[in-house]
């Protein structure tokens, strides 16, 4: 119990430095194939002692489509689910785009250009994440420019790695439209 | 006369390094809003001095799409037009993507992703450029890593910046595709 209460109190009163389980957690993930950043351990845990930890409840949108303030940050998920959804054109109803768990990094787009969130976050569960603000990156290039040059080439291809993948459904859909096209005009009376 | 034969001699048997004017042209086209680079006169003129001049001639494919091989390389065109073509599913009759001019840049995706090459780019008239390779960038990171992570971030933004506009591009797609196909609802014999 003692354990529990002082654990309790060490999170209230704690400055905002990430535990050595998160540190050991977000290092493996940042090194990870499936984060796409491959970042080699050592970059990785000198990027991790940039960030600081985040608690998130189950419900809460932490990124807001559209939202405009707050973009200078990224957060990488330690632990939980997150849903990711956007609003087509008609602005009526969101489209879920991905649900995502631990190891996802979400707003890294927001974060380098500053340009409205293009799409939302909410947590699907209660979330554990590490957030890298503009500062942080800021400190980081100051501190470890090299570290910081890798960091920026692993968004950048985080990045890549999303238009490749847009400009190939991009050419799809030029495909389908085009068979739609023939379709309608097939149908339509002469 | 003389001057001419010089410049002649000199450019055949100088090494391949950055002449002035090309050098004054390449650090105020990487500041530029334009090219979306926006590094400070400063971090271009680093920049630009591991860049090397190429020229193009009129007519050749300088970035083939689809190229696994030849990624290692981005191109900052100084005078000159380039023609950017891509080629549909159907890999029948590739589409012109765009004609850009001096201050575009090309191959940035390739090269920090290495992946195979997104589209071509054709020289519509003779083209004065400037190259910057993989090693070029390695060696940035190591002799100024704070410039290199600067440039990293400003491809980061240029990658992010197409991105966001394919990601419009796609909703449109998708809004289109759904009235297409009430249309052709409506159009088939119930």
């Amino acid at each position: 119990m003692f354990k529990k209460i002082f654990r309790k109190l060490k999170r209230r009163f704690a400055p905002a430095s990430v535990d050595s389980v998160s540190m050991a957690l977000a290092v493996e993930m940042l090194c990870a194939p499936s984060t796409l950043m491959q970042l080699s351990p050592h970059d990785a845990r000198v990027v991790a002692r940039y960030m600081h930890p985040m608690q998130v409840s189950e419900g809460t949108v932490f990124i807001r489509e559209g939202d405009t303030r707050n973009t200078g940050f990224m957060v990488l998920i330690l632990a939980g689910e997150v849903t990711v959804e956007s609003i087509v054109v008609s602005r009526v109803s969101p489209i879920t785009v991905t649900v995502l768990g631990p190891g996802s990094m979400h707003g890294d787009l927001g974060l380098i250009d500053g340009l409205p969130r293009s799409a939302s976050c909410t947590a699907s569960s209660d979330l554990h994440c590490l957030v890298l603000t503009r500062a942080g990156i800021s400190n980081l290039l100051e501190d470890n420019p090299q570290v910081c040059a890798k960091l920026m080439m692993a968004i950048a291809i985080r990045i890549g790695d999303r238009l490749r993948d847009n400009t190939e459904k991009l050419k799809k859909y030029v495909m389908l439209m085009k068979a739609m096209q023939q379709e309608i005009d097939h149908l339509l009376p002469s």
